[in-house]
């Protein structure tokens, strides 16, 4: 598999072209292209350019409409419902993002719910974005059920990722994390490099916790982030991101053929009426160099805030390129 | 240690009594007993009548102050910042749960950011409360730091327990973890009885993750639920407490000589005002529903709902007594 680089605005202006030719208008298919540029730029490739391809047979398959966009069906003040009607998830995502942030400006704390949307790619997205405008921004969605309760045996959980982010001058704090203890992409690279996962992520197929990614794999269970806790937590983002939209529950989400129609909430915080720009970056600030000065647990190794290596990465990519896989890069070249 | 059975009615008068005693106002002794007795009879004895009488010696040495009550300090909308004075933590959490809620009936969704209280005891309590109400409320907490963040080596970051609650007739859902794989109390029953942990709790003192209990508590580290997400859980959770009550972060309560002066967040949704009340029960019964129809892992367990052993044990402890410990009851009448 080579790997070649490819420039930041080059990625951008293919998949721009391609989101064109399936019939994006031109300023949407530029959000969408960035976004995906944006994700394979941070390192997501999962959500970047290995997953582009997947998009454009979504949208070719009918689940994902490109010219959907997000209505909003219900107000109660600082809390609206939006209906995405199946359109494109990373753009009903920035809509969301926005229209939360307006609502924070105005009542201090805002929040949208937003049903029938479609898989957001990169969760923190939209926490950087928020963030990056001075804004707290917590976001949630429910998926697909990919993992079983604890305790339990088929998957009724989805991995439902959790995005809290907050603003600082240096880049943002963004926490953004699936339930499950790895991604299946995770599973996958090491199951084909046969390394041993770092800390058990499942069960085998007998029932027993195990770093055996194929194991996990065959017939096995991922594992829910904390055992009974995850599997809790995941649980109530399901229920809570249901009522708050107003939508699909994973359970009738997965009675689809594939996973469309999800539920999302959106909640920012305007920090900005409590304190000045300068006053929140000092307590971040402060708050980031406390963890910073935690002794490491080994010799060369580093004790990050969540979102300190993308900017590393990002800083790297755009000066060197965007690391791609040669022969899929040629794909999305004559799509 | 012999078990006796004590009667609700009976624990709450004991814990009034005592109250009463050290100063606090009728109805607001009233409130906090029956808290801690509630505490009790939902079997959470540590933050129940295990974790009486350190209350009473906190309010002695001066941490906890019995007058003192929460008070509005800035107002933005629909988010709120209160002063707690350093007043009793179960109290200032009340006040804070009720205001979180009538914001939401105004504004939909409302939000109480609240500073310098103290030890809320069990936090699931004020999720509960707001969900018997018909109200969905996230809350949350930082804390004097117990765990190292992932890849270090002191202590670093709060237990920062998180609470999440949804409505329901039949009985609220109520998750509320801590983002510690085990509290110190769970590790502390587990090495006075030698029993290995169910999974992984930490590192022992050479770095291994371990399920010794002894080991973790002699020179190890207590590990955060999924590694590296519950840390930057609880990090990010330290963060939006501070941002959000405008107190003190994790890294300045350790400063103190005890944990006192913690920062706060709930937030409420009147999810009443987007669906009737049989159609929500009608969404959290069929979520319910899925979740209970899972295929346990083993013969004679069965999967249930964070907070559904909780209903269980408050009623049996209503029919036959709340389990106390008869000589740590024969100190509480002696106070």
């Amino acid at each position: 598999m080579a790997t070649i680089r490819i420039p930041f605005e080059d990625m951008k202006q293919e998949f721009r072209r391609v989101l064109l030719k399936v019939g994006f208008a031109p300023d949407r298919a530029d959000q969408l292209a960035h976004i995906f540029a944006q994700n394979s730029l941070d390192g997501v490739a999962s959500h970047g350019w290995n997953r582009f391809p997947a998009l454009i047979e979504q949208i070719e398959r009918g689940y994902v409409k490109v010219e959907a966009e997000p209505e909003k069906v219900a107000a109660f003040g600082a809390w609206e419902q939006w209906d995405a009607k199946f359109g494109p998830g990373p753009l009903n995502a920035l809509v969301a993002t926005n229209r939360a942030m307006e609502l924070a400006r105005e009542y201090g704390v805002g929040c949208v719910g937003l049903k029938n949307t479609n898989h957001w790619m990169r969760a923190g997205a939209y926490g950087r974005r928020a963030a990056e405008a001075g804004f707290v921004l917590l976001c949630w969605t429910n998926a697909i059920p990919t993992m079983p309760p604890y305790g339990g045996r088929e998957n009724r959980l989805g991995n439902n990722p959790l995005v809290i982010a907050v603003p600082r001058e240096q880049g943002p704090v963004v926490l953004d994390i699936a339930m499950t203890q790895f991604s299946f992409g995770k599973l996958e690279v090491a199951r084909r490099s046969g390394e041993k996962l770092p800390v058990p992520g499942g069960f085998d197929a007998v029932g027993q916790p195990t770093q055996d990614a194929a194991a996990i794999l065959e017939g096995g269970r991922p594992l829910p982030i904390g055992y009974w806790k995850g599997s809790g937590l995941a649980f109530l983002l399901d229920l809570t991101a249901t009522l708050i939209a107003g939508g699909l529950a994973t359970h009738q989400i997965a009675q689809k053929e594939v996973e469309f129609g999800v539920s999302q909430v959106y909640l920012a915080f305007d920090v900005s009426k409590a304190n000045s720009a300068t006053l929140i970056n000092q307590t971040v600030d402060e708050i980031v160099k406390d963890l910073h000065e935690t002794t490491p647990d080994g010799e060369g190794q580093e004790v990050l805030y969540p979102g300190e290596r993308v900017l590393r990465t990002r800083r790297t990519n755009l000066e060197k390129g965007i690391p791609v896989d040669e022969a899929a890069w040629q794909a999305i070249l004559k799509m």
